[in-house]
């Protein structure tokens, strides 16, 4: 590993510097109560916060680049942050040091309708951007469930899965173009309003995904499609969690569509985001759902696909389908699949949340051995997520009648059997959520240590003294 | 710059260890007859050609891992070759060595029609997976115009876009798994068959592209979809250069449909390939084509898309529409698209080959720029390509009128004004050939020494020899 022993505190002079670079009042120090916030993300609990020394709202990339080269030079870490709603820790300032916050940089910079390109500052809502091109009957096809609060550069940073990434992909497939500010404060311009670009290797998807450890982004630009005109879901209701989850890798391969989503949720998260919304839908007797998503052109395609594929569910255990082909009511039950994670998360602060991914067809197993897990512990498992991508967002829940000491003591233990099944399953640790803090020390169970080392070396070749969010990833 | 002064010769002692390692039969070595046709891929002329000291056909990782151990051991340049139908010199050893060829691992591994999947070979022939993969109603979506001939491990390595971009994105999108042998000899697997992962820096983005700069790929997992049931193409003449151009930013911001394919032919182009082919099409009035596919689950909506946008360039100045939508005419239209590189090859030694890539809505602009540069050199300038990307192949061809003395002071200066343009529209130096050894030079023109130092950085954690295809790229 890089060296993280040589970190330097901030001092009051510093952080006279930092007021100096983004004006007094964008400058957070000797602030415990404002600073806070800064100190975790929406992982439940307490166990993975950390108290940033200081927090700057820089306005301009000049500016992130000053406070760059101060931080390089001092030795101090460098946490960039955008909304705060990631679940793996990565905005976490594991070794205190400066927190950059991105919500200044908030400009939607160019709608370039010719190119079918969005240029972005980093803390842009996610949502904001789809809000802005409907007008221009455009779309981003990025949809991460945390899309009313997360930010475009959080996003881009995480590789932001999501519910469209069945038929659309992940957040990737969309970054065209990238202003970034490394570690030691250089500006470089990756790609631009290109849909192919081979001059040099990839820098742009080795930027993408790697959790803020490589560089400040300070301008985005994303490729667009045209909106689709129509979209319809389809509600499906299975008595067992085998029925359901047993259908996602046939569904494309039986009807030879291909749906926007293809989302899985069990009972108890279907109950437990129902609960926090105070919503109802019909699910008394069923033991998991299936949310499947269409869009087109126009409504008689969509309506083509999702009668062949509701065609195919029926002619199997299903209990019930409901069409949704309005958006009141699709807005209606998606929003119920968007804010599972946040009511698990209110629940308990003893649960672990998984963001595991094996091959789609290998989806049922990995169900199927949790089965297995839940009756050797006694634990809850709730499942929900993208099962269509086979990524499974699982919940390790604290059975109630436990105390902290037993449940400690077990979760290693659960973790344990979780991934040895998963890498059985020629599975990954995460899909989409990110490694970040929480699931760095199992980074080495998934990759080989040779794998580890190339990582290594293109971190120390971006950041040299390991200032830009250590603690992360490996 | 990596240290390029230190190779060593390939003497007869290495030479055995290299027949050791790959059996007698599998080793050219003294034997320049043999050697030469790895001394240089498809571009015209004797410029950018280089002879191999030998050349090996393993069959094995295992294989490769002992000789590329040897070769970093021994300070010998390796350079890996696909079918050697690349047009930037990639697969020319501009530095000697070894030449790694993959024809003898050619093997489709397994066709997993559950996860829609593929396992490959790097030396299997782009065209024979989906000929394989037609009886499972299964496709994969890369298709570049030599698909008859080159290599998927080519493909992955130069990420080779090619026909069917605007709607399926390029070579990229596809690999999902790799298997590589780093240049020092460590076998690295990377994802797997995962849609979605984000388990570390996306290395498997890194490599593709990186022009057999960091690795020998193995093992190819790609992702497949649904075989499309119906698709057609509409064939549309236009008079001029500039009305066919200026219509290609419109066709989807105006219709809404997204094309599988937009591609341009200027009137040289189709001649020169007509000629060479012996085929004759109604090109006689015709400054230039557009050739646009559609494809779909059924005709009806194949039909309503190449409609729509039939009907929007109606409205335009097109000469005549011509609607293929039987694989016999489609094929024979494709054929004389995918056969201009060729033909244009054929013709002339002096000739310099361009891959430019601009912001799609500039590629009217990037044309008449163009002219500009016909008229102040009197230089033919024919022009084809993936325009619906902004990817335009631009030969410029010397006048059989100049000596070679004339041609070889003009063509640094050409070059010198095509580039300055493309970089003045945001574009770039190749938006799918690859750099290689041809571009390499020019490489600082279109990105920043800042952006070159951290490919440099990221080329020396995976090669500290500089032994892997040396003198390309940068």
């Amino acid at each position: 590993m890089l060296n993280e022993t040589a970190y330097r505190p901030l001092t009051p002079e510093i952080a006279q510097q930092l007021a100096a670079i983004v004006g007094e009042k964008y400058l957070i120090y000797n602030d415990p109560e404002n600073l806070e916030a800064f100190s975790h993300d929406e992982i439940p609990g307490f166990k993975y916060r950390h108290m940033p020394e200081a927090a700057v709202r820089p306005e301009t990339t000049e500016e992130i680049v000053r406070i760059m080269k101060l931080a390089n030079r001092e030795m101090i870490p460098v946490t960039p942050r955008g909304a705060g709603s990631g679940l793996s820790g990565g905005a976490v300032p594991v070794r205190g040091g400066i927190v950059i916050l991105a919500d200044r940089m908030n400009k939607i910079l160019e709608i370039d309708t010719e190119n079918m390109m969005i240029t972005v500052e980093p803390g842009v809502v996610s949502n904001e951007i789809n809000e802005r091109l409907k007008e221009h009957g455009l779309f981003y096809a990025g949809y991460p469930m945390s899309l009313e609060t997360c930010y475009i550069g959080g996003n881009v940073a995480e590789n932001a899965g999501g519910g469209k990434a069945v038929k659309y992909g992940v957040t990737s497939r969309y970054v065209l173009g990238l202003e970034v500010v490394t570690p030691t404060g250089e500006v470089v311009k990756l790609g631009g309003k290109l849909i192919k670009n081979v001059t040099g290797y990839d820098l742009i998807q080795l930027l993408v995904g790697s959790e803020g450890t490589l560089g400040f982004f300070t301008k985005i630009i994303l490729k667009l499609m045209p909106l689709p005109k129509a979209q319809a879901d389809l509600l499906c209701l299975f008595e067992t969690i085998e029925e359901a989850i047993g259908l996602v890798p046939r569904i494309i391969t039986e009807t030879g569509v291909v749906p926007t989503s293809i989302e899985f949720m069990d009972q108890a998260s279907v109950i437990t985001a129902c609960n926090y919304l105070n919503e109802t839908i019909p699910y008394e007797n069923c033991g998991a759902m299936l949310l499947l998503t269409f869009d087109g052109s126009d409504m008689e395609q969509v309506e083509k696909d999702y009668e062949a594929v509701g065609k195919f569910i029926e002619k199997n255990q299903v209990q019930e389908i409901y069409v949704a082909d309005n958006p009141t009511t699709s807005e209606r039950i998606w929003k119920i699949r968007r804010n599972i994670a946040e009511a698990f998360n209110l629940i308990s602060a003893r649960q672990s949340g998984e963001d595991l991914v094996v091959p789609p067809a290998q989806i049922p197993d990995l169900l199927a051995d949790f089965q297995e897990i839940i009756k050797k512990y006694g634990i809850l498992l709730p499942c929900f997520g993208h099962a269509g991508d086979g990524n499974i967002h699982a919940r390790i829940i604290c059975p109630p009648e436990w105390n902290d000491e037993k449940w400690e003591a077990a979760l290693p233990e659960i973790l344990e059997d979780v991934y040895r099944k998963t890498v059985a399953l020629g599975g990954m640790l995460s899909g989409e959520h990110g490694i970040g803090c929480k699931r760095r020390k199992y980074i080495g169970r998934f990759i080989s240590e040779e794998h580890l080392n190339l990582l290594r070396m293109i971190k120390k070749s971006f950041d040299p003294n390991n200032i830009m969010n250590p603690g992360k990833v490996f």
